[in-house]
Order: C-alpha cells, then sequence, then structure tokens
C-alpha cells in the first residue's frame, strides 16, 4: 500500500534528515522524520536499525514543527559498513505505519528496503553535482589529423555523412574515424550545453568501432591519436572544468587481446587462469553471451588481478595517475562481472578495483554498468553509482513512449518492446528499482535517456515529450545523461543505430534542442537541492507526476506531465508556495490557504522554488 | 498491482510447474505456466532467466488445456547455482504482465522476487512432509529419575504445579527438572497427535533453566539425564517412528563455556580468538544483545570452526552420529551467526555446518532461526528451512488476534504489540515474506503459531479462531509446529510467561483441544498435496483466505475465516470442484457451472478434496 503521495511520513538521506552523510562504523547518526499533521496525533515512532540482522528499536521524539508538519528524530549508531533502518509510526487508532526507502506501507517491509547509512569511504564531494556527456569516440568529431589515419585491416572505412549500418558485421567495423583531438576541438559545444563530466566509451585498440573488444589496456588506439590525445584531451577538459572518465571492460577482453593471445590454446601458459576455458586443450572458452571476440575473465587469477585491478602497476591505477589523469571509470558489464556458474567473485573485484583506484587518486568516481535490476550490487562498498535502465530510463520510455512493437532493442525491454506504463506505473518502477539503493549511490546513479546501447529517446517519443523527459533526468535523484547526438535532435531505433556521426554541420537547425538542454542542464547546476536535496513524491496520476527536492535553502517543485494539468495539492506541500517563483516552465501555479493549483497546456515541464524545508 | 487472485496466471516451484526438485548446474529443466483463459489470446509468453545477472528470454509455447487454463512451457538451461527466473506474458493489448513469486504484476520486478532453481545438494526427501514438536526439556515432563535429581547451584527449584516467573533473573533460573526420559514417557502423547519430528531446545549443560549458555557442547546435561539419556531417546523416538533434532547456538556460547572461561583475560589462550575482544587484556567483549551470559563466537578463528562446526571431530558431527543419531539440528540466531561490525562470515559457517552434516549423514535436516525477513540467508546453500515470524507466525498473529497493546513480547512485533491485519495485509505479508525463499526452503519454513519464545497464540487469539491457525499452519507450505502446551490449550503473554510445565493432569479436560491438533494433523499427513503441492491464492477479503494445494493426484481447495463465510469462486478455480469432497471443517460448499459459492458461520476451518490439476 502506498497512501497518497502529497502528505506522506517522508524521510530520505539528504542532510535534511541524516547528520552526517560520511558517517563511521560505531558512529551515532541523528535522523529526522517529516510527518503531515493530518495524520493526527501520533502514539509512538520508533527507527527500527538491523544490526548484525537483529532488529533493534530506538525511539524517536518530536522536535520541530513547520505549517503542516511534525518533526521526529531519533539517535542511531552504525552497526555494520551498511546499516539498514527504518521509520515507524503508531496512529491513534492502533494502526501501524512503515516508513523506508520505497514509500509508506501498512505491513512490515523487506531488509532490502530498508533506508541504509553507509561507513564506507564515501565518494568525491562533486560526483552529486556532475552532469555527464556520453562519447562514443569513432562517431564524434575527426581532428584534422583523422583524415590522414589509414584504417586498419579489419575496417569498414565511412564517410561521416554515410548512414549507420545495422548488418553485421558491418555494424561493428564500419568506421568513421573520429579521434580523440576531434573532440578537443568541440569542446565549446560541451560549454555550451553546461556538462560537467566527459564519459569516453573505449579507447584502448580493438576489432571493433565501439572497442569494447580491447586488445591491450595499456595504450591509447593510435587510431584515436594515441596516449598523447589522451593527455591532451584530459588536459584541455581540465583546463576548462570537466572531469573526464574511461571505460573499462572487467567482464572481457577482445580476442586479439596479448593475454588471450597467449592463453589460447596454450594450458601452460601464464595467462592461462585469465580466461574460463570449456576443455584441457584451452580451445573452447566462455565469452560474454557467446560472443567468441570477447572472451570472458576469470577473476579467481591474482595475476590478472595484479595486472588489470590491483595496485599501482595495474591498468586500473595506470590511466588516473600523471600524465593521463582520468577522473575515474565506468566498468562494462559490471553485473556480469566474476560471475560464472559457481564463481561470484564480483564483491571481491569491484572491491579491488575502488581500493586501487582510492589509492592512487581517492579523488576518482567509479560508475559501473548494470543495466537491470542494480541495487543489490551497489551497497556503497564500490561502485559510486549504477549505469542502469530499471529505475529510469525505461520506466521514462514507458510513460513517455508510443507504444510500439518494432523497437526497444538494447533497452533490456521484454521482447524488444516499449510496454505503455501510466504515471503510477512509472511511480511504482522508479520508487521499487531506487529503494535498494543508498542514497549516496543513488546521487551517483545515471539517469539516461538513452545510451550508446539504446534507441535513442526522440526516435518513439510522444510527441513535446523531450523537455519533459529531460527535465526528469536533471531533477530526479542521480547524474543527468546527455548520450552525445540527443542534442541534435537524433533518433536511431537501436544500440546500433543510435550511434549515428554527430552531424556538426547542422547545429544551428538544431539550436532549439541544444539550447533546450542547456537551459535544463543550467537549472540543475544553479539549484543544490538538485544535486543533493531530499526527494519527495507528492502527486501521481496517469499523466501527472510531481515531486519536491529541497533542503535547508530551498524547496522545488517539479511537475511533469505528459498531457494538461490542472491539479491541486495541499498548502502544506511545500514551505511559502504562495510565493514560489517559477524557474522553469510554462505551467501556472496558484496558491493560498485552500491549496497549490497547477494547470496548463501538456505535455509540460515546470519547476517552482519556494523557501526551504 | 495483485490482480484479482481466483484467476491469475500461476507458477511454482512444485512438481505440477518444474520438471525436476533436483536442478544440477547446467542442466535444462522445463517450466510450466497455468494462465486463465479468461485473459484471453496471450501475444507471447516469456521465461526470463538472469544469468551472471545478465537477463535472457525464453519462448514458452502452449502445451495443454484443462477446463478454463491453458499451459505453456519453457526450457531453461541452470546456469547458477541458485538460477532465478519469472514469466512475461504479452497480452492481445500490448499490455505486459510479469508473474513472479511474489504475485503477478504489470510493472518490472526485482530480482529478488524471482522464481528459483537451486543446484546446491538438496534437503532430504522428508523434510516437507515433517510436522514438528517442540520441547523444552526443562518444562516438558519429568521422569522418576529427576525427582532424585538435586538442583544445581545456580536453580530456583519449582514444582510442577508453581506458577511460571518472568522476574529475572528468576525467569532464568528457575528449575523444573524436566529430563529427557520424561520425554519418552510422553511418547504416547506424541503419537496421538501425529507429530513426526521431536525438536529439542538446548540439551548441553548450562546455567539457566533455557540451556541457550552452554557450559559445554560435548556431553549432554546430567540434570537431563546425561549422554546416555539421549540415546535411549533418540532410539525410542525412532523406533516410532519419529525424528529428533537438537538446538545448536553457533552465534555465541554461555559465559561458563571451558573455551570462555581459558579465554577470558588470556589473551594468550587458545581459545583467545574465539570470542569478540573488546578491550586488550580481554576483559570485556561482544555478547548477544549485550547480555554478558553470551559471548559472541568469532567465526574467524580456525580453531574454533574445527572444534565446533567442521569435520568428523566437530560438535555438529559427534551427535549426528552413533550412539546419538540426531536427526539434524536447529540453528539458533542463525541471523546473527558470523556478523558483527565488518564481519559477515554468515555464508561460510552455515555451509561449513551443512558439509559436515552432508559428510556424517546427508539424511539429516539442518533448520536455523532467523526470526524477520530472512530470505537473504536461505538461497539453498546450507539452512533447509527458517524458524522465522515473519510470513506466516506475525501475519497470522496480526489477522487473528485482539489488537492489544501490552502483548506481543518475543514475537518482534513493533513496540511489542499486536497490529490488527485484515485479510489483505495477511496476504500481502505473507507472498513478501514467502517469495525470497526457493520453493524447496520455503517447504521446509517452519510455520509457528507460537514457540518458546513468544506468547501463546491463544492468549490473544479472537474467539473461535485456533482451528483457522492450527489449520492454516497444516496447509500453507512449510512445516506445521506445535510447541508443547499449545494442545493442552495453554496461554502465556510472553517468551517466558509461555514456558508452562506441560499440565500432564489436565489431558482429559484439553482432549478436544488435543483432538483439533489430531485431526489436522492428520489431515495434513493424509494428503500428499499439503506436503509438496502447489500453492496457488485464490480469495482474499478482509475475513476470508482461501487458496488451493494441488498436484496431479489431487487439488485441495481450502478455507480459513474468521467471520461468517459467503463467497463464489469462477467454476474454473479448481477442475472438479463439483464432486469435491469434504475433508474437514463445517462450511457448505455448492458447485456448478456458475461458480463455486462456499458460505457458513465462521471463525471456520474447511478444506475439500477435488481431482487433480
Amino acid at each position: 500500500m502506498t497512501m497518497d503521495t502529497a502528505l506522506e511520513p517522508h524521510h530520505d538521506g539528504s542532510p535534511l534528515y541524516v547528520s552526517t552523510q560520511h558517517p563511521r562504523l560505531g558512529e551515532s547518526v541523528t535522523v529526522r522524520l517529516r510527518v503531515p499533521q493530518a495524520l493526527g496525533e501520533l502514539h509512538g515512532v520508533r527507527v527500527r536499525s538491523n544490526p548484525d540482522r537483529e532488529p533493534r528499536f530506538a525511539v524517536a521524539e518530536r522536535v520541530a514543527t513547520t505549517p503542516g508538519w511534525d518533526w521526529w528524530q531519533a539517535e542511531i549508531e552504525v552497526a555494520n559498513r551498511v546499516h539498514g533502518y527504518r521509520w515507524l509510526l503508531r496512529l491513534a487508532d492502533g494502526t501501524d505505519i512503515w516508513v523506508n526507502a520505497r514509500g509508506v506501507f501498512n505491513t512490515e517491509t523487506l531488509d532490502s528496503e530498508d533506508f541504509r547509512l553507509v561507513a564506507y569511504d564515501a565518494p568525491p564531494e562533486w560526483v552529486p553535482s556532475t552532469v555527464l556527456y556520453q562519447i562514443f569516440p569513432d562517431r564524434f568529431a575527426r581532428s584534422d589529423a583523422a583524415a590522414q589515419r589509414v584504417a586498419p585491416d579489419w575496417a569498414v572505412p565511412a564517410e561521416w555523412g554515410d548512414d549507420v549500418r545495422l548488418d553485421p558485421p558491418a555494424r561493428s567495423t564500419q568506421f568513421y574515424g573520429g579521434d580523440l583531438d576531434g573532440i578537443i576541438d568541440r569542446l565549446d559545444h560541451l560549454e555550451r550545453l553546461g556538462v560537467t563530466m566527459i564519459y569516453l566509451t573505449p579507447v584502448f585498440p580493438a576489432r571493433s568501432n565501439h572497442r569494447y573488444d580491447s586488445a591491450n589496456f595499456d595504450v591509447v588506439d593510435p587510431l584515436l591519436g594515441g596516449d598523447e590525445a589522451l593527455v591532451r584531451l584530459v588536459s584541455a577538459a581540465h583546463a576548462r572544468g570537466f572531469t573526464v572518465i574511461g571505460d573499462l571492460t572487467t567482464n572481457h577482453s577482445g580476442d586479439a587481446h596479448e593475454w588471450f593471445l597467449a592463453a589460447h590454446r596454450h594450458p601452460e601458459a601464464p595467462e592461462s587462469d585469465f580466461y574460463y576455458w570449456l576443455d584441457d586443450e584451452h580451445e573452447r572458452y566462455e565469452s560474454w553471451l557467446g560472443v567468441p571476440s570477447l572472451p570472458k575473465f576469470n577473476w579467481n587469477s591474482t595475476e590478472l588481478r595484479r595486472r588489470f585491478i590491483e595496485g599501482d602497476d595495474s591498468v586500473v591505477a595506470k590511466w588516473l595517475k600523471a600524465p593521463y589523469n582520468l577522473d575515474g571509470w565506468r566498468i562494462d558489464v559490471a553485473n556480469m562481472t566474476g560471475r560464472f556458474r559457481d564463481d561470484d567473485l564480483n564483491k571481491e573485484v569491484r572491491q579491488i578495483i575502488r581500493r586501487t583506484m582510492t589509492e592512487v587518486n581517492p579523488d576518482t568516481i567509479l560508475l559501473a554498468e548494470s543495466t537491470n535490476d542494480a541495487a543489490s550490487d551497489f551497497t556503497g562498498d564500490a561502485w559510486h553509482g549504477a549505469m542502469t535502465y530499471a529505475n529510469f530510463t525505461r520506466p521514462l520510455w514507458g510513460w513517455l513512449s508510443e507504444p510500439l512493437s518494432d523497437a526497444g532493442g538494447g533497452l533490456g525491454m521484454a521482447m524488444q518492446t516499449i510496454p505503455r506504463y501510466n504515471g503510477w506505473q512509472f511511480y511504482a518502477a522508479h520508487r521499487q528499482f531506487s529503494a535498494g539503493f543508498p542514497w549516496r549511490t543513488r546521487l551517483g546513479n545515471m539517469n539516461a535517456l538513452d545510451t550508446h546501447d539504446t534507441p535513442r529517446f526522440l526516435t518513439r517519443a510522444l510527441p513535446g515529450t523531450l523537455p519533459v523527459a529531460v527535465g526528469m533526468s536533471v531533477t530526479l535523484p542521480g547524474i543527468p545523461v546527455v548520450w552525445a547526438g540527443d542534442e541534435f535532435g537524433l533518433t536511431g531505433i537501436d544500440g546500433e543505430d543510435s550511434r549515428t556521426p554527430i552531424p556538426w554541420g547542422a547545429a544551428d537547425a538544431a539550436s532549439d534542442t541544444i539550447d533546450l538542454y542547456a537551459r535544463l542542464i543550467a537549472l540543475r547546476r544553479s539549484h543544490s537541492a538538485l544535486n543533493t536535496g531530499g526527494m519527495r513524491w507528492v502527486h501521481v496520476s496517469d499523466d501527472v507526476l510531481a515531486y519536491v527536492r529541497e533542503d535547508e535553502s530551498e524547496s522545488l517543485l517539479i511537475v511533469a506531465a505528459r498531457a494538461d494539468v490542472d491539479i491541486t495539492l495541499p498548502a502544506e506541500t511545500v514551505n511559502g508556495a504562495d510565493a514560489a517563483a517559477r524557474s522553469f516552465g510554462d505551467l501556472d501555479l496558484h496558491a493560498d490557504e485552500t491549496g497549490i493549483r497547477i494547470s496548463g497546456t501538456g505535455p509540460a515541464f515546470a519547476v517552482w522554488q519556494a523557501a526551504g524545508a
């Protein structure tokens, strides 16, 4: 059961409700709950912790009152690195109400949906204020030097304006020749957008345009300009205030990798235990989804760990150090990494990766791909955030896309289709798949409309919903993601088709869309509450969603609608709504003591700034 | 969302739906789904597996039709030891419906609620047909020899008819002197009840009446008759067809245990690393919930593992071997075992325990206490079933008890109270907390109305609901539990008060209640579908719950009601309902082509047997 969302008891991991974002093991932490006075007198409020998995209840006291709300507070001691807790309210009629990360319930709730205090090392402070721009190097931009390079033997050279080919093997071998210096040439564009981080899909030599089949983790592909080009790019990006992260395949290498070549058919090779062999001759091997060019790593190998992820001489460490100075990594297929039949080394591997990064430079970010139900791997012990589609991307498509049966390839949609969701379904799916993440990790999750692996959002979007979708990506907790080209209004029916070379010549024609992105990103960056503020749902209906992001200094009331809007929220939904200033959008807000009425033509996305909580 | 429960698509882990109960890693398993024809034509059915946590979809085919139902089937390969899967149905209107262990949903579902195939060693075949009788030795029965024994120094001797004392320390030291030969004298009573297994709370020497503070795991307490009495008891029980299990505290020992005495204040002792010390002098130590007499084990110690749980010379092994021949263990506070601050060795410890048991005698059972949200530790890798209160005991109390604010101590109820649940809340809580268990483990869970740690059910039961509660314990998936004394109609307001000595002289006066238990246990034992049959909900309302347990040979329609009943189920709910024979209870059933009408006076519990699925 979820109660009426406008006036629910509410808690989350933000500073309004938790006294520290960096709890230590054994530390006493103050937690607070806001309770609508409309619930009536309470006969008790408790916080249930679960130290060593044995429940313990702390008594909460009422400590403050704001218009329409009472605030309750309790102290809890952080007993384990991940300390789960939830709230229990005894109503005057004897009813028990539980409040956890998924919502408000009238039956006992699951441990996996508890709020969480995390006593592992915290991510860098700047993680929640990141706006990410995803670049697929072969398709982003060609420098002058790129034109001089000779395409490799495996490649099918393409002109920049050629259509992307979807037929295998051309979809992997069609080669446009974008390079890292090409990106440097386009940093003005990124400044115009206002993004803060560049995420490069792999830059290591490979035998495909996507380079997820790395042949060597120790050098940057000469076709991209080599090591020096990466040094130039990171240096130029840093000079403008951008961070830059790379992309590592910890699940597999390419079959042209020297480790694989040494080990394949050579059981006696030092690299023999780097992979999973399916026969004694080391002829057949496990590979990513059965694709032979992507042999799967066996993380039982201590030598593999040493070379790739563990310690100062590892691949993980090398590129974070001078002269390269990457600001972190995105990990490919993190969900499968270290998992095969009886083996599950995922936790070990991810913790080693993060430990190595911390030793080299703790001020780095570690994001990880896990496109389905990801939370159980994202406990705060290593990954800072998930590239996942379950909590945002797919529910967003469900709510804002045409229900077509021939699309969705790459989104992980069942039967490659897009089911149609109403607002309640978006809400239910979003909360369900967000609840398992600790707050700090939720703030690091990638809110992507799409990526290089999916169709592009605009391909199937309901007319007029782009501002709604981008607006939600910059206002829901997490890191907004711009997949390069979306701001040009590109479309693509699947993960291959969306890897269109950026049509730089069309920038003028696309200026409205580029400006839309720039304005919404500026909105995000101008409000602290959108980075680290609390997240409170206040309205859910088929066509309209409304929520509040807030901290001590401001409450932002956000409305996303796929149709016309006429909703009225209780007056106490936000403090000082009658004086709220519109920060974005065209909807009307009228607030008085009877309520907050919001109306206008949809689809629409609008934000108002009111007083803090 | 949960659809109307009478005609939902359905799957569970039982033989009707899964081709083997003993899948092996890499094996191909056939899974089946029944779909009500009322859903209309389907545009596709898939099974989503999650090998190495990357989803894969198998195509299902329609293979059979029974009245009102279509049956779909697919093949899946067991990729990991615990292989999660769920069903996806595409309806004619394009809607997607997911079916998982928790129910039927119109949004994507969580991995943790997938159905599961388990490729670990299976439990003994007899586990699901167990009916457990829990005995607290000090309070069950005194043999003639018991009267001759001198109470130990720590004890406060009591006469059998004395009231149980709730005040500390007497609640732990009040000593009635029940013994193991006393149990032998009462085996006729257990035969009359029809139970199949005796579960003895600890029998090792200690300094309390409950003996959870063991001073020595190597001998049976002489106050209980010593080792020879255990040999006599197990032998006598086996001769009558009962199994017998013991109780081990793997979370802690008593502070009088020789290991603790050797290690306390002696950092140099060989047993020093058996416990968690809080200072360098080994003066202060971690203990169970801060109780000093229960120092907590540190399972990082390999020597502790060797002595206690690992290998043929361990405590775990010793008592399963001749001449003792216990049939298994119940593990105390299994949820906390191996967990402290940064440590989580729970999985290691439980797997070692089970491996040792398997080496000694694989035909043994391993149950484990975990009284809250237990499922994540019960993956099928070690524990065969949970003593948990979250999925049955507490929801049952919520539905069938008076909502009193001064009861519930020991049930783990929040604020020591019993919230009032309606039928929907029982259903929601039961399904939520059951969904995380693999099917085989769910069949091993203990369906207890109460235990030695809780108030007794009758204390607060709504009038007339005892047959409903016991009826549900013998018909829902899991092992029915009789806490000795419940069959005498005993009450007790908390876990201490419920440890009343059995009033053997009152057996005649209690004969109606004893007969009720005997009849319901006989019902359980006479229907194979109640042991291993599928479990399908068909009706939920505030006061009435109905479900079907079924296999190829029979479908049992079960109705539990706390008030009068008048419900009508769709005719196709069970096959051949018009010819159904009543197996238990007084409700009326009338079935024809328009539906199955069930009516009568409540509270009521009734079961009808119809043709198999």
